[in-house]
């Protein structure tokens, strides 16, 4: 079941710098395990913006939120979800 | 090039059925064609709205606009672009 | 699966009585329908308003959308979705 | 009497880590006594968001005042009530 | 108990005199009955707008509903609710 | 000549907790002064905020400015002020 | 007294020409005398919009929105007001 | 050539008394002195805000922000800045 | 003097085609013409919007108001304007 | 390719003034360099605010954020970006 996730990240501008590269460390790996799994299906960046788009592909809502409560970076983000599902003009199987 | 485009979709509700239905067809052969091509890479239905998120990949922001004000509906939609790029944590080829 | 959904109603004003007593008797019975599957949770009236707060429980998102765009208020409503889950001080056995 | 209460939460990122535990303990407890009472009558967790969607049931507007004043969290929170009432399309007899 | 209310007209400026005429002339009555029989508390017009602030003294949400749903203007109206209560510094008894 | 006023407060969370006590007292001595000379003729508290809706009785604008910037909390509150007058369908007599 | 206002026009693009001239031409007129009399203090055409703000100097908001609603453009116009009062670094002597 | 400003002032609550006296001294003397050569119009206190309406009168956009900019409160102001132009029914002859 | 203008096109639905037609022939001709004479100094389509950003080089607030005022589509937009200035940053010479 | 940004900048009121002008001396440098490529096409200055409108010219959304991103004030800033087209009525041949 697929969400659009839209995380807007704001690190405290005098955050230590070594407090923050060990959570960006921490963010990049939990990120990419995630979509080796295939839960996090999309990423992309927001140009100008320290910012993304996602899309999750999770069996439910609990998942959902676990995968994003559990975020390094989750304390500092500001995000918003959007249950998708499968639009009737499209024709690409993993749209799904 | 990557480009999030978020389609509201507001029909008059006294639109005659018959003129709905014809555009409705003609946004839908639009699309697909569009998604065949490879330049509108992703569509999903929004859950509970006449809305869609999309995301087009093509070589620049004219012919976006060339497809976007080109769609049957536009006259009848409300449209957001965003422009994307590779987030630098992804894994997946085709994210960028 | 839970979701938390406001649907407010604008009804335009000119529109004949007997076509919206149509439109309000056939929602009232699929609601009622709905309600009784289990799969419409809750519904309760917002003072003041002609709006609702109601909470689906329903198997993924995407028959919750066929169940919101079948309503047949559909097009005269404003709908927000929101996915919920358990909470983790929640004691009460159907708060799932 | 019901209403619908939205609550977010807002802890400042430096809040040490011993205060911030004792106040979630006692925000639970808090919760748990009221859900026990019934006048804590729903809460659920909004996905991908420190928030909760809830609903009270309680003889007034006052006593829900103190209730939601008196969260140990209430100084950290962002908290909207919206008056409900039973829905003309309602069939089940706890959504009164 | 307390209810502070916001009401905004926006009658249809093609509306025809005759009928603009006999809704007003019912919400006056409609208005003036309820503050005679003391659930509708004080009501003001707001400075430059069609628009006014009211205080209900209603037993439930109920009851403030069908109030407000009853008005003749209500399809021409927005309405805000918000539930009061006895402020901790208020010296008048009415306040309540 | 009547004003409505919506005060919302704001305090630092980290406010010396007697700094706090003495603003506190000193605003509800300000606030009992002002509704005892008949100024601040009506205050409610609103149901799960820190915040009241509140109406002024002053001779001029300038006399309620110095009221609301002379409240102890001035400076933790964002103010609203809206301008009121008699409504054509009011029958208090006190509400003018 | 004075009060700051500013008006929105919004005439509904397929208004008669007749019946918008003999708006128009009332509405100068109306305007004019209100400036002469000193009660419509100031008034400013905002650039690029069909609006305005002005300065009303009346002795009440009673006065205010007497003027305000028998404006001829009433009826399609948005009008927000904000009262006014000296500033304490003001030099001027009809800034009052 | 005019402009209307809207000056919203917010100091840090923790700003240190000495620092925030010479800050509003200064700002007085800068205010007064821009009033007496004619470019800062008009200014006026918004009743119940550490705010300000103010009209310029400068010979350019250039000049404009060179004046705000200087401001010793600029750093703690949100402005923003509205060209005007004569009214086309404004008879005052200082409305230009 | 330069002045930013964000315009937004919003026309109904149901305009006459032949009477569409002539007013985007009239608008495309007055901007071409004003464009040559070098007061319209930059326009650009936004993408996937019926919108333009444009900048222009006028001598006053006046006379960018009687350009705009003037658009064959001016009743048919938003519009709104910003004033703009050399930056201090800025090398191109005609950023000013 | 063309894109409109907006800049806002946000410096924390108690930044040491050497921070702050090393950054401001970096960031000027930075600008200037990018306006010499050509690639920064337009900057200009906000009136009455620390904000910007640019328009940059580059190949893709990519290397857009590589810019973005490398400001340094970037940090500091709130940044928009729209994405811009040549409009059907340019004649000016460097609005491409």
């Amino acid at each position: 079941m697929l969400f659009h996730v839209r995380m807007n990240v704001n690190l405290p501008h005098d955050l230590p710098a070594a407090e923050t590269a060990d959570i960006l460390a921490r963010e990049k790996a939990y990120s990419q395990e995630l979509q080796k799994s295939g839960k996090w299906r999309h990423i992309w960046r927001i140009a100008g913006q320290y910012a993304n788009y996602s899309v999750f592909d999770v069996p439910d809502n609990t998942q959902l939120h676990e995968i994003l409560s559990g975020l390094p970076l989750f304390k500092f983000m500001d995000i918003e979800v959007t249950p998708l599902l499968r639009h009737p003009s499209a024709i690409r199987e993993d749209d799904t």
